[in-house]
């Protein structure tokens, strides 16, 4: 195999591809690219069992053939190397030599007939949307995952197509992240829980260009992102997701509007008072125009108050800092609403649209 | 006490009074700034011990006194304070009150009356230097010390007046980093092992103002660096440094003359192939008008050729890559010169004026 890169494109392709190489594995061969040229095709795989990747890379064949190198190591060579023209060549031993200007490097390649190509997928019923908004919803919920949890289904995220609604569910037992958009066509119904860590190796691939589409395609097993060039099939998560239409309420006594930044940088300042063993919640006494901020701990105290929109009862409710300032950093809106029930149960982040809607259990407190 | 401040302001000195903040301390108080107003002045001390630092911070006193605050906590709370006017006030019971527009914060302070204040140092013999040339100096010959050893003077450096020199020493047993500057004045001969952490430390603080002096004071226990507004008192580490003199020759057999920026990638590319375990040498072949530069480990292989300027005998010699891209990393010039003797002995990266000079050992190596 002979091949011949220009080194900014070969390097955009590797990062690509570096995104479902697993750190940790008994399986030496997944720690690699997989190279095969073909035709007129050169074509990078990685696949660390959950999620594959395949990308497309521009070059040109010299000579067809396939090897299998070190992922890391090879994206470390290039990244280094002198000049953009970049000459990759195997040789007698599974020698790979990469040549750039006055520099030749030299790696080995592994057999790369264990190596686990991509499952073939059937690709019929897709949805497509734009890489920017995908981008965007994974952001505004992936937080509220259980990165590591006995339940798998805390791990993974709801994605939901109603006709033409896509809604997105994070949860975590303390708090639900709920973002749904509308899609440009009507789609039939689907309903799949994807993994937390495809969602997050997705957003580093994605374009935030709002031109620039994707196609998802939904199997019973697998989910499958298709963007120009590149592929990533993804694992589903087994189970039943949470009915969450249950614990959704429109009934509120106490409505607020608050400027976002003054009311996120009031909880950031309480943040400092709470320590993993001395887990103190954040007051508010919600009261006509304005709302008391308060917090106590062995560390210290904070007091202070915020302007607000009020409708409906006063209200004293307790919660922890770091489930609310989660919410309010990644909504874009200038001002936010928060709807109350009263002290025990939970409030609601959201606009009008209910375009996202972040609901927040309360902690009890005494004073 | 009640202490009126500007925020950037108040920012600006924690942050210098930080650097001397030990980050574990059987002594809770050393965890504090002291904060002392008297007169006209408001001081902030802190103490590690080895490194003490005492700031005068700009505010307005409206009640004189004194209060140690927790110093981690006070710079979190202070960062993020609503507003620029800042007014900090005791309490009753060891309460700081700390407000700004519409929030209060409430620390709590320590009984000070155990602090570590610096020792008083008689300031006669001092040596006057840029901050920005102190600075620089550190800067290009810390990476040399011995971050852990069990001799104590290889963690510190050698600070050196001779008449109007200034030199600075650093040596790990690998290698020895040398830099020298002319004074604007000649002093009396002093020769201290000041401690890497104190040099680190005062790195963060130094301006990169040319204009910005720093008098050096010398005591047979003390180092004391003084700028506008804040003094540093360091301990010095006792016993006798290496002569280096005797390590110093200038017979040399091959010198070759290279541009730094591709010396130093072409070593970077080698460094991609040794690890902890396997620390194969980057071999340079020295021959006229060129030099070939190679490394082979079992994870691969580097050859490339680099163009010299030549004077004298060929040679064929090993190096730790990172000892030399660690010198070659510092050095502004844009063309270096390196010195060889023969393949045993050590190769000088230096300077016609030799206000720098990096003394590298070889490695043995098999072909």
């Amino acid at each position: 195999m002979k091949l011949v890169f220009q080194k900014e494109e070969l390097l955009r392709s590797i990062n690509i591809a570096l995104r479902a190489v697993p750190s940790h594995t008994t399986m030496p061969v997944l720690e690699c690219i997989m190279i095969n040229a073909i035709g007129s095709r050169i074509r990078f795989t990685t696949n660390d069992t959950e999620l594959g990747i395949e990308t497309i890379v521009p070059g040109i064949i010299e000579e067809e053939g396939s090897a299998a190198v070190q992922a890391k190591l090879f994206s470390e060579i290039v990244r280094r190397l002198p000049q953009e023209n970049v000459v990759l060549e195997t040789k007698e031993n599974g020698v790979v030599n990469i040549t750039s200007g006055k520099s030749k490097m030299q790696m080995v390649s592994l057999d790369g007939s264990d190596f686990l190509y991509l499952p073939v997928i059937e690709k019929e019923d897709f949805v497509t949307i734009s890489q920017f908004s995908l981008k965007e919803v994974i952001r505004q919920t992936i937080f509220s995952i259980a990165p590591n949890d006995n339940n798998p289904i805390l791990t993974g995220m709801l994605f939901e197509i109603t006709g033409d609604r896509f809604q997105v569910v994070s949860l975590d037992g303390h708090r639900i992240s709920i973002r749904s958009m509308q899609l440009k066509e009507s789609y039939s119904d689907k309903k799949v829980i994807v993994p937390g860590k495809t969602l997050i190796e997705i957003s580093k691939i994605l374009n935030e260009d709002t031109d620039d589409l994707i196609h998802m395609y939904f199997t019973a097993n697998h989910i499958v992102f298709e963007m120009t060039g590149t592929t990533v099939v993804s694992r589903l998560i087994e189970g039943e997701y949470f009915n969450i239409r249950n614990m959704i309420t429109r009934d509120f006594n106490t409505k607020i509007k608050v400027n976002r930044k003054d009311f996120l940088s009031s909880i950031d300042r309480s943040s400092l008072f709470v320590r993993e063993n001395d887990k103190k919640p954040i007051i508010f006494d919600i009261e006509d125009g304005f709302m008391r901020l308060s917090i106590e701990s062995t560390f210290g105290a904070m007091d202070e108050e915020i302007d607000i929109d009020k409708e409906g009862k006063d209200l004293a409710i307790g919660f922890n800092p770091k489930f609310l300032s989660d919410a309010l950093r990644v909504i874009d809106d200038e001002t936010v609403s928060v709807y109350f029930i009263n002290q025990k149960a939970p409030c609601f982040i959201k606009n009008e649209e209910e375009d996202y809607m972040y609901i927040i259990l309360p902690v009890n407190f005494v004073r």
